[in-house]
C-alpha cells in the first residue's frame, strides 16, 4: 500500500472515531436523566459550565484571531531579502500557516466543547443509572468518556492527514499544532484555576466554617464547583493528552522530512499511520471495558488500556514487518508504548494507598499538618526519580536502537517512540475522562438527596476513576518528555536548515544562559497560576460569607443561594488570571529568541524541558498523594474520619489540589507551546536577532 | 611585586586573620559568664554540642581517611598504560593528593569547630551583656560571629596558598576543596537534620500540645533544640559559604592555570591575591560594624558589609591598575561583588515584612493554613527569577568583558566573578554566624529566668540577626551558582587535557540523559534529608511524649527532664540519615561518568545546577518567608498571636523549617561537592568508562 493510501486509511479512521463518539454521545442523551430534583442540580451545573465554556471561547476565539494575524504577517515576508543573505526560508506562506493555526484551534476546541457536553449530560444519567446497578452506571460513566477519548484523536488525525493530503507541508502541519495547543493550554490553565478556585472557596467555608458536607446544596459555590471539575478535569484534562498528541505527531513528521537519502516520504507519513492503527487499536479495546456483576471498574478501565496496547502493539509489528520499513521504527514504538505503560504503572506506587507513601504520609499525620506536608512533599521529590530514569532508558533506547538501523537518525526514533506512547490516547482519555463524570455523578447523588446506597456505588465508581487519573497522568507526562524532546530535535533542525550554525555545547555562556532563563519559567508559570487560585478563592470565600450573612435562610434550608455570582466570580477570575502565563508561554520563548538568539532559545527550551519535567512529575504525584492519604484516614485507618490526624490530612489534600490540578498539568502544556512556537518562529529569528 | 610574594601576602593576612580570631575567642570568653542559673543553662548546651560534634567528627574522619585511601589508589596508577593510549594523566601523586584531601577535611573541621565553641560560650555571656545594654550584648555577639569568619577565611587562604607555594600543582588545591567540602556537605547536613528535629518535636509537643513556652525549661528536648541551632546554623552554615570560598579560588586558579601564552603565573596566583585582599577588607570593615547608644543592630552589620565591599573594590582595582593586570579581570570581579550584593538584597524583598510577599502571605493566613502555604509557596517559585536573572547577567558580563581583553578567557572571567563575591566572606560570615549567637542568647535569657526587658533587647538583637541571614542566602546561593559554573568550565578542560573529545551538545542523546540524571539528584537528595527530619522528629516526639507521661514532676518544674536522651536521640538519628546522601553526592557522579561516559557526565553537572539552584532559591526563600509572615502576625497584625491566622502561619513556619535550615543549603554544598569529585576524577574517567 503506497504511503499516499495510507493517509486516506487515516482520515477513515478519524471519521469513523468521530462517528462513533457521536453515536456514544446520542445514546448517552438516551439514557434516563433522572428524577425532577436531579434534572434540577444538573441543569444548574450544564448552565454553568456552557456559561464559562462561551465566555473562555469568546476571550480565546480573539486570541486565536490576534495571533493568526501575526503569523500571518510574520510569515509573508520573504525573509531572504530582510535578512541575512546567507539564510533562506520559505516565505510567502503567511495565510495558509494562519489557517492551519485556527484550524487547529478550532478542533481542539470542538473536541473540548463535546467532551464538556457529554460530561454534563452523563453525570446526572450516571447517577441515576447507580440506583439501577453499578454496571449500567459504569456504562454510562465511560461511554461518555469514550465521546471525550474518540472524538479527539478522530479530529486531530483528520486535521493532521488532510492538511498533508493536501499540501504535502509538514509547517503547515505544525501550524495546525501550535494552534490546537495554545488553545489547549489555556483552557487547561483557566480550567484548572476555575475548579480549584470554586473547589477551596466551597470546602473552606461549607466544611470547615460552617460544618456542612461536601456538595450540600445550601453552598452557594456547590454550583460552582461541580461546574469546575467538568470545566478544569474534562474540558481541560483531555487538553493535555490531546496536544501532546498533536505535537509529537507533528514532530515526528518534521524528523522524518529531515532524514536523509529517501525515495519516498514514508517515513514522514508513518507517524500518522501509527496513529490510525491507534484509534483502531481503541475502538477493539473499548469494547471489553465492560464491569461484571460483581467486578471492579479500576480493573475493568485497565484491561481495556494493557488490550488497547497489545492489540496496537501486533498491528505495528505487522505493518513494519509486512509494509517493508525499517524494523528501527517499530523498537522505537515499542520502548515508547512499553516506558508509557510502565511509567505510568509506577505512579501508582507513589498515589495508591496499598503502598508506603501514602500510608507513611497517613501515619505521620497524626502530628500534624506541617509533617504531613512535609512527608507528603519529600514523596513527591523522590517520585521524580524512577519517572526520570524511565525517561532517560526511553530516550536512550529509541535514539540508538533508531540509529542503530542504519536508515534513520536518532532524533526519528525519539519521536516515533512518543507517538508509539500517545497513539492509544484515545483509549486513555477515555479512561481518564471516566474519572471527573462519576465524580460529578456522586455529587449528583447526594445533592439530590438519592439513596445512601446509590452514593456508596457512586463512591465505588469515583475511587476506580482515581486509580485511572493517576496512572494516567504518569503516561502524560513521560510522554510530553518524549514530545518536547523531538520538538526540541525538530527546533534544532528547522534552525540548521536555514543555514544558520547551530551551537547548543553548556560550555557556551550564551546557551547556559538561555538554559537558566528557560529553567525558571516552569515554577514561574506554576506560582502565577496557583496564586491566581489563592486570590480567586480569597474573593469568593467573602461572597459565600456575604450570603450566609444576608440571607440566614440559606443555612436553614429556606432559600435557595445565588448560584450564578460564585460561578460569574470563578470564571471572571479565572479568564483574568491567564493573561500573564499566556505571555510567558507564546511571548518569552520569542523575546528570547530575538534578543538573545537561536543558540540562547535552544538553551531556554532545554531548561524549560528540565524543570518542566521535574516540577510537573512532583506537583501531580505529590498531589494525588495528599488525596489518597487523606480518603485513607477516612478509610478508618490512624484515627478516621475527624480525629488530628483527619484534620491535619485535610490541609495537605487543599494544598495538593493546586499542585495536582491547576499547576502541574498545565506545565506539559505550557513546555509543549514553547517548543512549537519557538520551531514555527524559528527560520524568522535565524534571520533576525539582536546577539 | 611578583605573584610568588603576593603569596605570601596571603599567608600572612590568613595568619593575621587566625590571630584576630584567636584574640576574639579570648576576648569573648573573658566577659562574664552570668548567674550561676544562666551558667548552667550554657553549660548543657555545651555539652549537647560538643558531644555531638564528637560524635559526627568520629564518624566523618572514618569517612574522610576511606576516601583517601581510595584517592591515594586510584591516583597512583599510571593510566595511560592501562587505559586507551591516547589519554594521558598526571600520575603517581596518589598520595599527596590524598594528603591535601585530608588537610582540606581538617581545616574545615577546625574552622567549624572554634566557630562552635566560641558561640557556646558566646551566648550565655550575650545574654548576660544585654542585661547592661544592648550595645554591649551586640559586641559580644558579633565578634563570636567574626571568630568563625575570620578564622574560616584565615584557614583557608593559609592552606591553599601553602600548597600551592610547595608544590606549583592546582590538581593539589583541588584535593583539598575536595576534602573541605565533603566535610562541610556532611557538617551541614548533619546539622541541618540535627536542628530541625530537635526544633519541630519541642515545638510540636511542648507549644502545641502541652501549650508551654519556647524555651521553657521544663521540654526535654529544649537543650537539644538550642545544640541544635549551635550546630546546624553555626558551625554547619560556615560550612555553605566556606566550601563555595574555597572551590571557587580552585576553579579560578585551575581556568588560569589554563590560559594559553602566560609568561608568568600571574593568572593563576591572582584568585588567591583576591581572597587576601579580602581578609583585609574583612579586617577593617569589621572594624565599622558598632550599635550607636540609640542605634539599630540591623543597619550597623548591612553597614559592615557595604563599608568591605567598598574598600574591597577600591583595593582590586588599584591592584589591576598599577600591577599591570588586564582591566578584563577587574570588571569580573566587580561584577561578581555587585551582583552578590545585589542578590542577596533582592532576596530580602521575598522575605522581609516590609514588602508584599510576607505581608499578602500573613494576610490570606485567616483563610487556614493551606492557603498561607500555597501562597508562601508560589512567592517562593516567583522568588526564583530575579535570583536567576541576575546570574545570567553576571555570567555574560563576566564572561564577555574578560574575553572582550584579548589575553583572559571568559570562562576564567565566571571564576573571577564568582572569586569577587566570595572575597568578603570573612566580614559575610561574621555577620551570618552573629544571628544564631543572639537567637540562642535569647533562649538562654528565656530559660534561666532573666527580666523581660533583658529578653526585649534580646528580641531586637534576633530580628537583625533574621534579616543578616536573608541577605546571607541569597548572597551564598549566586555565589555558589557562579562557583559551580566555573568549577563546570575546569571540568571540561580538565578532560580535554586528557585528550578526550569532549562534547556537551544538549542535541546528544547521552547528554540529554545525563542533564535529566542530574535535574532529579537535588530533589532527591532534599526529599532524604526532609524525610529524615519527620522521621527522626517523630521518635523524639514519642520520648517527649513518654517523660511528660512517667515523671508528672517534670511538668510541675519540682523534677528536671533528661535533656540527654534527647540530645542523643537527634545525635544518633542525624548521622545514621547521612549515609544515603553522602553515598548521591560523591558516588553518584562517579557512577554516571564511569557508565555513561564524560560527556553523560558534563550533561549530569549541568542539570544538577539548574535544578539545584532553583530548588535552593525556592527552599530558602519560601522557608524565610514563612517564618517572617508568622512573625508578622506574632507582631499584632491580622489578629495577633493565638487568631486562627497565627495558628495557620505557624503550620507554614513549620514547614519552611526544614525547606530553609535542612534542604535548602545543603543544595549548593551538594552541587559544590559533586562537581568536585567529577573534576578530580575527570583523568580517570576519561580513561575508563563503559559507554
Amino acid at each position: 500500500m503506497s504511503y499516499q493510501n495510507w493517509l486516506f486509511v487515516g482520515v477513515g479512521a478519524g471519521l469513523v472515531s468521530v462517528a462513533v463518539a457521536l453515536y456514544l454521545f446520542y445514546w448517552v442523551k438516551k439514557q434516563n436523566a433522572g428524577s425532577e430534583r436531579a434534572r434540577e442540580v444538573a441543569r444548574w451545573i450544564r448552565e454553568g459550565a456552557s456559561s464559562y465554556l462561551k465566555k473562555l471561547y469568546t476571550s480565546l476565539g480573539l486570541v486565536a484571531v490576534i495571533l493568526a494575524f501575526i503569523i500571518a504577517l510574520v510569515f509573508s515576508f520573504n525573509l531572504g531579502d530582510l535578512g541575512s543573505s546567507q539564510i533562506t526560508v520559505n516565505s510567502g506562506e503567511g495565510l495558509r500557516v494562519a489557517i492551519t493555526f485556527i484550524f487547529g484551534a478550532i478542533c481542539s476546541a470542538v473536541a473540548g466543547y463535546l467532551g464538556m457536553s457529554v460530561a454534563v449530560e452523563a453525570n446526572v444519567r450516571s447517577a441515576t443509572a447507580a440506583e439501577k446497578s453499578l454496571n449500567q452506571a459504569f456504562r454510562v460513566a465511560f461511554y461518555a468518556g469514550s465521546v471525550m477519548g474518540l472524538a479527539m484523536v478522530g479530529l486531530a488525525v483528520i486535521g493532521m492527514s488532510t492538511i498533508y493530503l493536501a499540501t504535502g507541508d509538514p509547517e503547515l502541519i505544525l501550524g495546525f499544532s501550535f494552534g490546537a495547543s495554545t488553545l489547549a493550554l489555556l483552557a487547561k490553565a483557566g480550567g484548572g484555576i476555575y475548579t480549584k478556585t470554586a473547589d477551596i472557596a466551597a470546602d473552606l467555608v461549607g466544611k470547615v466554617e460552617i460544618g456542612i458536607p461536601e456538595d450540600d446544596p445550601r453552598n452557594p459555590a456547590v454550583v460552582a464547583d461541580n461546574v469546575g471539575d467538568n470545566v478544569g478535569d474534562v474540558a481541560g484534562m483531555g487538553a493535555d493528552i490531546f496536544d501532546s498528541y498533536v505535537a509529537s505527531t507533528v514532530a515526528a513528521i518534521m524528523l522524518g522530512a529531515a532524514l536523509p537519502n529517501q525515495s519516498d516520504s514514508r517515513y514522514v507519513v508513518f507517524p500518522l499511520i501509527l496513529c490510525a492503527l491507534g484509534i483502531i487499536a481503541s475502538l477493539i479495546g473499548i469494547q471489553f471495558v465492560r464491569v461484571g456483576k460483581n467486578g471492579k471498574p479500576g480493573v475493568a478501565l485497565n484491561n481495556g488500556t494493557v488490550i488497547t496496547a497489545v492489540i496496537y502493539a501486533l498491528m505495528v509489528t505487522a505493518l513494519v514487518l509486512f509494509g517493508g520499513y525499517d524494523k528501527g521504527a517499530l523498537w522505537a514504538t515499542l520502548v515508547g508504548l512499553v516506558t508509557g505503560v510502565i511509567i505510568g504503572f509506577t505512579s501508582d506506587y507513589f498515589t495508591s494507598d496499598n503502598h508506603k507513601p501514602v500510608q507513611e504520609t497517613a501515619k505521620v499525620s497524626g502530628s500534624g499538618s506541617a509533617i504531613n506536608i512535609i512527608t507528603g512533599y519529600s514523596y513527591g521529590l523522590i517520585s521524580i526519580v524512577p519517572c526520570v530514569i524511565g525517561i532517560v532508558v526511553a530516550t536512550l533506547l529509541s535514539y540508538y536502537l533508531c540509529q542503530a538501523s542504519g536508515t534513520l537518525s536518532g532524533v526519528y526514533g525519539i519521536g516515533i517512540s512518543a507517538v508509539g506512547m500517545l497513539a492509544i490516547s484515545g483509549m486513555i482519555v477515555s479512561a481518564d475522562a471516566y474519572g471527573p463524570i462519576v465524580d460529578n455523578a456522586r455529587g449528583i447523588a447526594e445533592m439530590s438527596g438519592m439513596d445512601h446506597e446509590v452514593i456508596e456505588r457512586a463512591d465505588v465508581l469515583d475511587s476506580a476513576g482515581n486509580t485511572a487519573k493517576a496512572i494516567t497522568k504518569g503516561f502524560s507526562i513521560s510522554a510530553a518528555a518524549l514530545t518536547v524532546l523531538a520538538l526540541f530535535a525538530s527546533y534544532a533542525e528547522t534552525i540548521e536548515s536555514t543555514g544558520f550554525a547551530l551551537n547548543l555545547s553548556l560550555r557556551d555562556p550564551i546557551v547556559i544562559a538561555g538554559v537558566f532563563l528557560g529553567a525558571m519559567t516552569p515554577p514561574l508559570f506554576s506560582a502565577l497560576t496557583m496564586l491566581a487560585v489563592t486570590h480567586n478563592a480569597f474573593d469568593m470565600i467573602e461572597e459565600i460569607r456575604r450570603q450566609f450573612r444576608e440571607k440566614p435562610g440559606i443555612l436553614a434550608g429556606k432559600e435557595l443561594p445565588d448560584y450564578n455570582t460564585c460561578v460569574g466570580l470563578a470564571a471572571q477570575g479565572a479568564l483574568k488570571s491567564l493573561v500573564l502565563p499566556a505571555f510567558i508561554a507564546v511571548g518569552l520563548p520569542l523575546l528570547v529568541g530575538f534578543l538573545l538568539g537561536p543558540n540562547a532559545l535552544g538553551g531556554f527550551l532545554g531548561g524549560s524541558i528540565f524543570t518542566g519535567i521535574v516540577l510537573a512529575l512532583l506537583m501531580s504525584n505529590a498531589g494525588g498523594l495528599w488525596d489518597n492519604a487523606k480518603k485513607y484516614i477516612e478509610s478508618g485507618t490512624f484515627g478516621g474520619p475527624g480525629s488530628e490526624a483527619h484534620k491535619a490530612a485535610v490541609v495537605g489534600d487543599t494544598v495538593g489540589d493546586p499542585f495536582k490540578d491547576t499547576a502541574g498539568p498545565s506545565i506539559n502544556t505550557l513546555i509543549t507551546v514553547m517548543s512549537l512556537v519557538s520551531t514555527l518562529f524559528a527560520p524568522v529569528i535565524a534571520a533576525f536577532h539582536l546577539f
